[in-house]
């Protein structure tokens, strides 16, 4: 059967996350039905890269798609977008090897964070407004405790699906863009609730409620139960959280951070 | 009476315009109420610089308040602000002089609209999606004929508040930035609906449907009835539009143009 990869952004304010479920809202769920009334087809799989929880968003969730049509992927592209609601948008469809898993294959995933530190009328659904001043350079120290294969057990809830909670994060880069403060988190995968509680921790080490250095403590073996709580009780909230993107093998390098919303223009002059 | 000058940024899709009205929900209303909860005055005068339509949002409205309070500029903007919902925020208060009046002492409006050149998933409540693609060039020439002094009585609908339909505009400029169309408008003031219908005639110029030299056929008296009734029906919608800026005598020049949500995302690398 001919399979496809899709390239999806979506604001995931008014949904219960990526994963399709009976009795809720889904991102997935919309373009499962949107495939269907596209194509008339009722058996074909669709499989996203990564399971965005919710009110999370994605500047580019990829998906792969395995499906019987005559249609083109551009053609397939424009039916799908046309049975999808304004916040959930399909960028791109282009046929893929046959062999192409969207979630096992991906090598990185990159997840962009926007803290706001003033409030916003534009912000709401996107950032999260943090009042109180950020160290940025405590930021940083903490966040390098972070790079690494490490094991992530403090940061993640318990999940039937992961066997292991040791990750591999390549980069953790912090930002000033004017009134926003934004966090990358680059790595090979990620646990459930892991990108919201690093980068809660990482908050409250700007805030200056634990310091830099003790960050590391975070994955100390011998401080896990209470970690783990704290992690939990600090994890940031879905809002400022985007799915960045996905790479494959032989993907281009990401490229620099840039801010979602732009909210300079009154302070502008 | 001490009177405050105000800078407010607002989302205006879920309110009926800036103006305070018994029935409905506006800016004004919003801020009006939020001044009597945080001062527990009810004798003040709260007035706008620009009468922004339904769904038309502002980086940067000016208003004047005029009221008795003992508390500093930044703490009756913090207590206003607490008082406010998430899409309304005042930037900034300042003292003013006596006489200072946010509408009759503005010397020049700028406003800001957004095309987008894709359907966007980020978008919907703050861009206006034109399928087809747009010639800038033929939009810019267009455009040249809109500025000056001239008459806009056929971008206008019967306003009893306006007693002139001649309006100086200052510069018409147009920008491309990624998969976004910018359109700056800037003037002494301007006519009620008249930024929608200039932005709605330079898309039907973009989009080849009328010549860019026939613009200038908008502002001549003798097709003026056909032309009111064509630039009405190309209005372009009000998510688009930003009141971008209010200058004063000695302002500073307004910066360069900027986006006001990044749609580049998912279509980097």
């Amino acid at each position: 059967m001919p399979r496809f990869k899709l390239l999806i952004e979506y604001a995931g304010t008014k949904y219960s996350g990526w994963q399709i479920q009976k009795n809720a809202r889904t991102v997935q769920g919309e373009i499962d039905r949107a495939v269907r009334e596209a194509t008339s087809r009722r058996e074909f799989e669709l499989y996203g890269a990564g399971r965005t929880d919710a009110g999370v968003h994605a500047l580019a969730q990829v998906a792969h798609l395995e499906l019987y049509t005559n249609l083109t992927p551009e053609q397939l592209r424009r039916k799908i977008n046309d049975g999808l609601p304004a916040d959930i948008h399909v960028l791109d469809i282009a046929k893929a090897p046959h062999r192409f898993h969207a979630r096992h294959d991906a090598v990185e995933r990159s997840y962009l964070y926007q803290i706001s530190t003033r409030r916003t009328a534009f912000g709401k659904s996107f950032v999260w407004w943090i009042r109180e001043p950020l160290k940025l350079a405590a930021m940083r120290e903490a966040a390098g405790a972070f790079i690494g294969l490490r094991n992530f057990e403090a940061f993640t809830a318990d999940d039937p699906d992961e066997k292991s909670t040791t990750v591999l994060v390549d980069a953790v880069d912090i930002e000033a863009h004017g009134a926003l403060i934004l966090i990358r988190i680059r790595g090979s995968h990620f646990l459930w609730k892991m990108v919201r509680r690093m980068v809660g921790v990482l908050a409250a080490v700007g805030r200056g409620d634990i310091a830099g250095r003790e960050a590391a403590a975070f994955l100390d073996p011998a401080y896990a139960a209470g970690a783990r709580a704290t992690a939990a009780a600090l994890a940031a909230p879905a809002a400022g959280l985007f799915l960045e993107a996905v790479r494959y093998t032989n993907d281009p390098p990401i490229g620099s951070m840039q801010p979602v919303v732009n909210i300079q223009h009154g302070l502008q002059g």
